[in-house]
């Protein structure tokens, strides 16, 4: 193994996702930081980054766009209109569309900020050198999501529920897992729920509300993470006039290696 | 050793705090987290969030305020406008005044958002817990605190030079001291600098810009961690017309356990 990833491959990735069908981008450039986003006119955007100071476990900030910008920091050389594999377009809280192009909705609105928020997929590198399988990535789909009955703590306009991503870990590494996603908590860190998803109001594994089912063997127990798709669910909660979104499971691909957030 | 700090005793710090000879809260309710506190009209808040999700290793932002409130969920029963034991008027960047009781300054502006940053106090019980003395605690006075010639990523209007505060440590614990207050990201985290002040634009150890000099013994090197003074350095730099903050070192006490923000 090489001991950096190479950032071209952090380019190329995020050219596929410009240029080739929308699809997950899971196990895309492995040891990249990936990110949800979601951008607001600028009369939402003091409520979500309050929203998000208030819930950091689902929506750790990583960057926040001036006003009408489409370029961040985490890949300079990223269009954020263009890059990201499938967007979501709401209005009004409700998904009006999805788009693999979001130039034309960017252009509706001249002060969007934009907020990219980390995602669960920086921890699975970790925990994937470890030999804790990623089932959705051994099956080839996206990571199954939930919406719980967790009530995220409210700022200004916006409340809603907290989503969790799933994984499926055997008993025996469930601690390892806990403690190798711990050391990383700007991207979701620690699982906020361990087995029992009924106590988190989840009625049927197989039935996520985002991304798709996954396989849980025998002696296998369902680990949660708090989930950068909690905004959307902020979103459909709390109607707001506008917001773009990534669709879930389809992210930004960043040039900064996941190792940059571990303490 | 008790397994959980007594919350009386931030309580009764705070009522210390508020009726009391001002003095710096290093040491006082041990094991309870402490806070940085700056406080702006409703317009220079979205700049100042922003300017601390820019920096959050001299800015972890631990709690934020409604507009005009002047209580937090860290400590439901403290007041904020006087449990401080000193705090900071500014105006137009200039310190206007010190003052044990901000009630007054408060009322001037209906619409203050206050920001509760977290202080590297919190990684101070864990180190002593360790066997590595804390100086300034032992030397009964306040922790010495330089502005360096960093800049902080500007926000907005909001732009300044990153503050650390000191401590000598002994070479051979300053591996551990790292890895120890690193466990703590949300405040202030691992040490930003390890020996070499001229590095950071720092001409004399002994001449802090806030706070009291400590001695430093043969054998001992400075650690440098970012710090909740930071804010103020802001203000001095970029000049809004309104400000409240504590003064340097001499904190909020909240009800939160230290250990609340270990990863």
């Amino acid at each position: 193994m090489t001991l950096l990833p190479d950032p071209a491959s952090a380019r190329a990735a995020r050219l596929a996702c410009r240029e080739g069908a929308p699809r997950p981008t899971a196990g895309m450039a492995p040891g990249f930081t990936q990110c949800n986003m979601i951008s607001l006119p600028k009369d939402w955007a003091w409520d979500f980054l309050l929203y998000a100071q208030r819930n950091p476990k689902p929506c750790p900030v990583l960057d926040v766009t001036d006003p009408g910008s489409h370029r961040s920091a985490l890949a300079p050389d990223a269009d954020l209109r263009t890059d990201i594999p499938l967007y979501r377009i709401w209005r009004d809280g409700v998904l009006a569309e999805e788009t693999p192009d979001a130039t034309a909705a960017w252009a509706e609105h001249p002060d969007l900020v934009t907020f990219l928020i980390g995602c669960s997929f920086t921890f699975e590198t970790p925990l994937q050198q470890a030999g804790i399988e990623m089932r959705h990535i051994a099956e080839g789909c996206n990571v199954p999501m939930f919406l719980t009955d967790r009530d995220c703590r409210p700022a200004g306009r916006l409340h809603g529920k907290m989503v969790v991503s799933m994984r499926p870990i055997p008993a025996g590494r469930v601690a390892e897992a806990a403690m190798i996603s711990g050391r990383t908590p700007a991207v979701h860190g620690a699982p906020v729920h361990i087995g029992a998803p009924e106590a988190l109001g989840i009625a049927d594994l197989m039935r996520p509300d985002f991304g798709d089912p996954v396989q849980i063997r025998p002696g296998e127990v369902p680990v949660f993470w708090a989930c950068g798709v909690t905004p959307q669910a902020a979103l459909m909660a709390s109607k707001p006039p506008f917001a773009i979104t990534h669709a879930p499971g389809y992210m930004f691909i960043t040039d900064v290696p996941d190792t940059h957030w571990q303490v």
